[in-house]
């Protein structure tokens, strides 16, 4: 019996599995350029806040585009279902932990208010800022045109999975070519992971792609589905796909690597991988104006029938501007996100972030030695 | 000294270990067709319960059958050593973890009653559904032709490691082609693992292939023999076999991967790498209506010189019904197991199981981010 | 500048990391043959006890071989140091964690007496069991005359590493050529676990070849001096050099894992790694009989100025012959190591260790499945 | 569409993953020669201290210089910001873990004072010790004529990346060949971790080089910025660097590692990777002399905005003359490091450094055998 060639499979790698190697050359990190651009916008920090109720609200979107970042507020979660979401949210902080799922789940079965939709994006224009809005691909048709009414400045289109093509016997699949005619603004479309599927996405003409699927700390569709690809891989890949695009169209698609950051490390890292931007969820859910009141959880996913998220306690450690200027008061690296940044982009001779996409990166396990050591004084006098 | 050639180990994969990548295309869940065929059967839902007395009773093979799966009761366990095995049962569940070993030991060498094998059988029948039985190899000459006379639908004959060659000076090994013509029904063997045991077995001309050897989480295989492959590779290694074995006979033999499930995320898995369906211990042993009242132990392993077995406590979650349809209130991935497996296959934009076959996977070990952001949070006020 | 070829390292493998994989044919375990031949000498079951204090003394030397294996009497431990050794293990047993370093230092620095030797060689003899005495390799030119006129049966020759060859200004090395004229009794040499030194210690003439370095339960070696390699590739690596020696001389020179053992799954993947014989440390030290009294420590290590070994609680489980022959009555694979090994030689279809040299072995990290699953549950009604 | 090129990550190695095989031949550990050599200076022993607060003052360099290693006062730390650094000490000793990153924030904001740097220098000296200080890039300038004046004998030029080129708007970049001539001592410049920027450093004319960012125990990097590389692989990327640049212009620099060591083994590995000498900080900082009273911080990092280090308990142990020559008291390898390092050479079969780098070694996880023995057996009677 001849030896059958084995299926093979590809190894694919998270935050905690590589490091950044430093370049021969160093940058004064004040002179770096860390801007993201997304069709007419420039974003002076490439820092976008999720689209979950947990981190953007009208309040922290205000914050975050005077500050140079970007947040997106969903517009299916509390803030369009109830007129008075911070009563909702205070409920969800309340609750104990063995009533969360079945809270969730209630709380998201409230119907959605077309005209609450409509205020929530027009106070955060009304303020002077820049606003992002968030609909599910299933919702798009209904709630796009709404948002452009209201004066949106960027439309996102998010699920866990999105891709180009979809088949479905019980409604028409989201045509994004179409979408693109129908609403003017730039239109940011995720998530995905994988090279083919972004390049397609990319190739529908829209704006910018979210990468990532599976990776958040509230999120279970790895334990549930089996599905999602660690970030430095998925980031990589899809990297690839934008770089391979970008040379057969001249239209730069830049994209956003949502999902899994705890602290500046993984920023750079992602960047380092070749995201354009990050986009983040418990991080911000940490601060101090945070909707979430100390807490974070999925926003896809108190499912009906198949929940996937899950509520974590994240505390609450600084402002929205400490934890992305500083100064840091800690030292794990969940402060002065951008000044991380910045220190990365000088220590591998980078002046922006196209050149940060160069560095050299390796497969260096997460450090456990300062653990260890302290299990080793910890048996002496 | 000329370097010598070192003597390589090929890698293999269990369920932690990859991830399923989302496809190019994604297809509404409620479209997929989830179908398992054994020879003249067809099974709406592609899961079987396993063979242990702390899962499948007459009961529950009745409710797997009419939930369109099927259940698998062992002719060799509790049911058919005692007359009121619910007893026995709830003495197992109630005994001290100190104790547990020589208990089950005791209680499986009581002899196995005959006419118990035809009424389980029967009762099963009378009911409306479908009936498999699992005898151990040793035993499977003595049981079968009195299974088919009570009117079962499946012949199952399993152990740890079962092979179509056998050698032994005490008793002729059982010959399957032989066995085939003695009684009428399908027959699914196991365990097996490798790619060329597998490919023997199907050319024996029996029905469908148990693969699994160590990965349950009531056996400890791999620590007392140093013996199993994870599950991914397994999988894949039997299916190239089943595939190899079409192509040459034009005869499909579905293979059902067994054991050492804990969610949706493992089903998912073990079918993109190539099960047709799966059989499922500790997942079921959580079922309200299960006979080991949340526990689950080891079938073939109170060894009594050598046992293998152990006896874990998995609790009470939901009903079997819940537990396959959902709707879940957890959102560990143990409930909705149909309803996760129909979303992955939308999300690869697989239409039927054979579809799912295809999707790409990558090595990626288990998440811990969760984790680690809880541990980070803690050490704050 | 060109790129450089960066410096490699090859992979190794221990225990944990290694799964056997079931052959295709099975073989009824009772037919199964492992004996283990050492030049004149048959044993029934290739299991020898290791020379540490802990393990084996007079009595479990005896026991050992009238059960088919050899137990090793180290010759520079308390059994010639002191004349009621009893004592001596009674108070390492009872000392504080805290005060074991020095106690053994002090111990193991009052001298040898040569008359012991004698004593202790003769007294099993006397029971009629084979004696396999165990020296350092800078004693044995004093020691190996005592030995043999003692009438022991096999000298053992054994430091943390032996080589052919040895470079010192205080003192000639050890020339094992020499030494076979010396004594005529087979002589067993070690440790070392790399090919070329395996190679070269048996063109000196030895007759078997300890393989480890580092693996033990109570040895500190690897953290210490950062040397070390895995069991699993060390075995590999030296059953090759067995397989070349013997094809270029026709000598058989038998190789014996040595250290790292922890249960019956261990002794099989060594087997299935190659080796002829397993030596026995913590394993052993867990019997009812054995002098450790439930402890057991390093014993080349007590080291007066670089102590590279520590205490361990091993706790009681059973006689000797229950520990190797069963019935078991614990599941975790610590007894009834014969009938394991035997068993896996059936699942692999060997018929004896030679044929067992040829299984198939995979790589798998230790499954985790169970503890998983255990955590999982805990977190539920 | 054709399969992309994925980009590939190569893998990098720390101290816990490789472990040195032994050699063919052993020599005596008291013939092995384990000096070092920078420019002018010859140590007996390859040991420096890191210039660490906690580690390194006055005294602890006196006393390294007479036991034949080199201890490194940094000029930027207390010892030249306070003129009775000992009552900072005790304070940042005793304060609780809560308010530890803002008091180091403060202690280090207090200026330097120029005065002192010759004082420190000048204790030194008449004591008869080899004087080595350290200061940053950006300060060299202004001390190291200062540095050179107070009579010190090797500058060392360090920040967590250092680099041959440098890129700053606000400072002209330090010119090392510049510096070479301004001051007449040799120069020790850190720290790098890649072949590239270690060669570059190299043709600059420096005297040695330190490699390592982000390994050490009281060090962050990895976590905050995302960039090291582990130490096994940095050392022997750079030793090839430091071979390349030998063959090509006849000078043979040393590259010194620094970071990450907590016992012996770590020391050997370091060496068989190619390290001249090693730079230790929290192993000594565990020393009766130590000026860290028991803790341990790192140095660079109390940076106002974005702190990297953190202080950990390191305890007490054993006198610095313990530490490296033993006796020890402790089998965690934690002591008598040259005793190891020597036993290592011996095993090894190498009679100096230069031989040792030349040894085996493989990757090979740490040992975990001996936690899980304890595991295993608390389960017991």
């Amino acid at each position: 019996m001849a030896k059958p060639k084995f299926r093979e499979l590809r190894r694919s790698y998270g935050f905690d599995e590589v490091a950044i190697v430093p370049g021969n050359i160093t940058v004064n990190p004040d002179q770096t350029n860390i801007e993201l651009k997304i069709e007419g916008f420039t974003f002076t920090i490439p820092v976008l806040a999720s689209a979950m109720d947990g981190v953007t609200d009208v309040r922290t979107a205000i914050t975050l585009s005077k500050l140079g970042g970007l947040g997106v507020i969903h517009l299916e979660g509390v803030q369009t279902r109830y007129d008075n979401p911070d009563d909702v949210l205070a409920e969800i902080a309340r609750a104990p932990a063995s009533e969360i799922t079945p809270l969730l789940q209630k709380v998201y079965s409230a119907p959605i208010k077309e005209n609450l939709i409509g205020e929530r994006i027009q106070a955060i224009k009304k303020a002077g800022a820049v606003c992002a809005a968030s609909v599910t691909p299933a919702n798009t048709k209904r709630f796009a045109p709404l948002t452009a009414e209201a004066g949106a400045d960027i439309l996102v289109v998010a699920s866990t999975v999105t891709t180009a093509r979809h088949t479905s016997k019980s409604y028409e699949g989201l045509i994004f070519p179409k979408l693109r005619k129908l609403v003017s603004m730039p239109i940011i479309v995720g998530n995905c992971v994988s090279y083919s599927s972004c390049l397609e996405l990319m190739q529908t003409g829209i704006s910018a792609v979210l990468v990532g699927v599976g990776p958040g700390a509230a999120c279970t569709t790895r334990q549930v589905l089996g599905v999602g690809v660690p970030q430095i891989t998925a980031t990589m890949d899809c990297a690839m796909a934008r770089d391979d695009y970008f040379r057969e169209s001249g239209r730069y698609v830049p994209i956003i690597t949502d999902g899994g950051f705890r602290n500046g490390g993984d920023i750079c890292k992602a960047v380092a991988a070749g995201a354009d931007g990050v986009m983040l969820g418990s991080v911000l859910a940490q601060a101090k104006e945070a909707p979430g009141l100390g807490y974070h959880w999925g926003m896809a996913n108190p499912h009906p029938a198949l929940p996937r998220g899950t509520r974590i306690k994240v505390g609450t450690t600084g402002t929205i501007e400490q934890i992305l200027f500083g100064p840091a008061s800690v030292t794990d690296g969940s402060q002065n996100l951008v000044g991380a940044l910045r220190t990365a982009l000088g220590i591998c001779g980078a002046c922006d972030i196209a050149e940060m996409h160069k560095a050299e990166m390796v497969i260096a396990p997460a450090i456990t030695t300062e653990g260890k050591f302290w299990q080793m004084a910890q048996g002496r006098p």
